[in-house]
């Protein structure tokens, strides 16, 4: 619950017309439908798919969904990996990877 | 336990002499050793690091806690995704999402 809040705080900061998805512990095709949405507007030809910890496997199974079989016509541009320090409720630090995914329709489409 | 049936029967099929380290269930620090023994031995200078399903935030972990910690001298060459067909014991298929990670180390070093 913890995740889900700090993502809807980041998307806040962010406003809404960012082309940016976090994933968190919702099934997948939750996260297939928001980014088809953002790609399939005329505002965006690009998306990136953010996750940290255990919801990265679901940010790659939702990348991989999206276009194998919703939005042929996308490609993954670039993917990252990285590492954030998050602060804990009692002072401490912890580390968790993180990745991002960034797909984008192809030109000759 | 299926998954580290299939990982060391792969593991077997391509000869000891691989630079692939196959993350599974087990705790990522098990990968990470894998993973440096490979890069600090003189037959390679890189290492490929892929796991499938829910073990792929374990594989973004193991190459994130070696390049940061244990081999500084280590970089991300590069990041691959996709899917795989596993064909179940009932004779039905289903798909699995996959990630290879390349950890190289730098010319510089």
């Amino acid at each position: 619950m913890d995740g889900e809040i700090i993502m809807a705080d980041e998307e806040k900061e962010r406003g809404k017309d960012t082309n940016i998805v976090f994933v968190g512990n919702k099934p997948p095709m939750n996260y297939v439908t928001a980014v088809m949405a953002l790609l399939n507007s005329t505002e965006f030809d690009e998306v990136t798919i953010k996750a940290r910890g255990n919801a990265i496997s679901r940010a790659v199974d939702a990348a991989e969904i999206t276009r194998n079989r919703f939005v042929t016509e996308a490609e993954i541009k670039n993917i990252e990996i990285g590492t954030e320090t998050i602060a804990r409720e009692d002072g401490r630090t912890s580390n968790v990877s993180s990745i991002e995914i960034c797909l984008c329709l192809k030109k000759n489409k």
